[in-house]
């Protein structure tokens, strides 16, 4: 069994998905050509580099042997895939393998006191992740937490401690790496940030972390080599476009295991990101439910009509609990997966009933193969709607400008 | 100094803010007649019950003697508005208060697990809230932990470790409550769920947590008796209907204090479950910043021209680091509070000068008196909005489709 995507509650007519699969057929043409910018995700899970693999495999290993606690420093697409699968495969802890910390992603001096008081009664490593070496609340963090590490080891037995993902020629992060000898990986040359969990980047602190990231990469493969799954790919994203054409402007990611909350936040990268250009894109939100029906279900029902929503349903969660009698006579007897389940159902059938779009992917079960699958489904999809909008998936113009008048601000304080 | 709002990078023109600003008085007057159902909040802070509060700081001295771990069963209404002053306030701890940790808001088989084992450990309490006493997820949470606590203490000693909030008269929950002797507060009749966090809803655990809950009552009364704020209250309410009339349809709460979180999350019920009804309303989502820049900035920047953005700006954070030369020349010696609030002041002149409109709120300090302050001036805000567009900010109807179809299933299985 593979995830599978249903958008027959989306009332989209029939020629509207025709026309858009048509065109889709298109972009994934271009996408496998291998000739656009920052398209290396595409074959990457069937031509990952062996020698990398077990590269990445043997470092992991000695970071669990170094350390209690591993601290992944990076932002935006340097850590939020990482964090999206380690969150999801919660309930699948490794006895062995380190407590992840993240760091670098915020500017809180609260949240660093707390970190370095941590380091000090744990055996620590560091995973340092950035292209450029240059962005602001990771090169923070790092200095902080580098300097936090030399006073605990002293200067050569912290450099042992610490590893980086970054440029494979360029930048202070790489210039660092030289003189000081730390373990390092590359970013990808032809491979943007929101496209990047599956290289160094996500595998060195997923495996260090006790992931199974062979069975990750596997998921993917599976993805990326299956004609059927094409199809799935192709109805999400023209279904996504053709809902954008009919008016929609809000897409709800809803998930009823929490443990997908990271998951949900590395979609909106993914999707805002990649969207959000040229004045266009579906603005990416994420409801975890039940919790936010009794906040925002009145607003789904019943308000402005344009959101539609993507329910991420897990067909096998990790743990159940059976209710007891004092919860009474409906409820009693059922367990809590029950419950739940029957929660999916209601609200979609509600929420259709009030003529809300209603997007549903179910996902097996959360394990690392699955997550695979997603990360890889999630990446197409996102590739293809955007190529049907007309926007390049794969650039960011706009995140230079606050960066420019932040630069500004700096020199004159 | 109090909380204050600038609307004026809204660009909104001078003749609909006048316009607006007149309707607006209009509103707030048929606020403070009383007439109108469920605006028992609007006098609430100056007219709160003496003998009410004190039986309220009473029972949480009694419960903080009583354990060091208060577990507060609740959902939507019956939860936010506690656990978004907590979490806002989680640098100000008390020394002699329990842990708080929350259930009865998801259908978790694990999350519960965690918490029964937790349980098993520490001396609890549980404080149990829901007006009607028959919500699902409330009613599980509370069979389960209930028959958890008089597995540990016996049925008698069981009961005097729960605390309930319920209807004063009516419900299944106020009934147990008679029979067992629960210490119980009323939920009050003329304010609703969202409205709910000045009353024994949030007020009962949040003196027992340690919060100083006189000093929210005087913040909100500040903000209640205060002619020039209600400028500020009717300047944010009118910018925010007048934003939805030009055409937006998402507003971005954003804040750069990790410790506002959940007050994003109660600010989306507030305003969602408020506005959205008879196909209006304006979506609320929240994004974290700096971290979400990574995400969602080129979104914000480039993307579909729906959004519009509210920052929440703490004027003085709790706690700041500086820091080390080896962040760089541009980074060393100043403190992250420094570069932190250069980043609000760069974000916000690359969204103008990009065309989004910015409103900014701020917040002296993270303080029970200025939150009290906050809650007041955005439950105002909210019924002046809601009165503009024309819809009851007070009721929800539309919640209950997905409860009926939710009991057919249920019977059904």
């Amino acid at each position: 069994m593979d995830i599978r995507v249903d958008v027959r509650k989306c009332r989209i007519p029939e020629e509207a998905l025709k026309e858009g699969r048509a065109r889709a057929d298109g972009v994934l043409e271009r996408l496998w050509s291998g000739e656009e910018e920052f398209t290396g995700w595409v074959r990457l899970p069937m031509e990952f580099d062996r020698d990398e693999l077990e590269r990445i495999l043997r470092t992991a290993e000695r970071i669990r042997e170094q350390c209690r606690l591993l601290v992944v420093i990076g932002i935006g697409g340097s850590y939020l895939g990482t964090r999206a699968v380690l969150h999801a495969l919660a309930g699948r802890s490794v006895p062995g393998c380190p407590e992840i910390r993240y760091a670098g992603h915020h500017l809180s001096g609260t949240a660093h006191a707390e970190l370095l008081e941590e380091m000090e009664e744990k055996d620590t490593c560091l995973c340092v992740i950035s292209k450029s070496g240059t962005t602001t609340e990771s090169s923070i963090a790092f200095g902080i937490l580098k300097d936090a590490m030399i006073r605990k080891y002293g200067p050569e037995a912290a450099s042992a401690r610490i590893y980086a993902v970054t440029d494979r020629e360029k930048g202070i992060l790489r210039q660092e790496v030289r003189e000081e000898g730390y373990a390092a990986f590359d970013v990808p040359e032809n491979i943007g940030g929101r496209y990047s969990v599956l290289t160094a980047v996500g595998l060195l602190p997923l495996a260090a972390a006790g992931v199974d990231i062979r069975e990750l990469l596997r998921g993917a493969e599976a993805m990326a080599g299956d004609p059927l799954w094409d199809d799935e790919a192709v109805d999400y994203g023209v279904a996504r476009y053709q809902l954008m054409n009919a008016g929609k402007a809000v897409e709800v990611f809803e998930y009823y295991e929490p443990q997908l909350r990271y998951l949900a936040e590395w979609l909106k990268q993914l999707f805002g990101e990649s969207e959000g250009k040229e004045g266009k894109g579906l603005f990416p939100a994420s409801l975890q439910l039940t919790s936010d029906l009794h906040s925002m279900g009145q607003f789904l029902q019943e308000g402005s009509p344009i959101v539609f929503e993507t329910v991420l349903n897990v067909l096998r969660p990790d743990a159940d609990l059976e209710i007891p009698p004092s919860a009474g006579a409906l409820l009693a007897g059922k367990t809590m997966n029950q419950v739940n389940r029957i929660a999916v159902e209601a609200v979609i059938a509600a929420h259709e009933a009030a003529g809300v779009p209603v997007i549903r992917i179910d996902i097996p079960q959360l394990t690392a193969y699955y997550l695979g699958q997603l990360i890889y489904f999630f990446e197409t999809t996102c590739a293809i709607t955007a190529g049907l909008m007309g926007v390049n998936a794969f650039d960011q113009p706009g995140v230079e400008a606050y960066k420019a008048e932040m630069r500004r601000l700096l020199s004159e304080e």
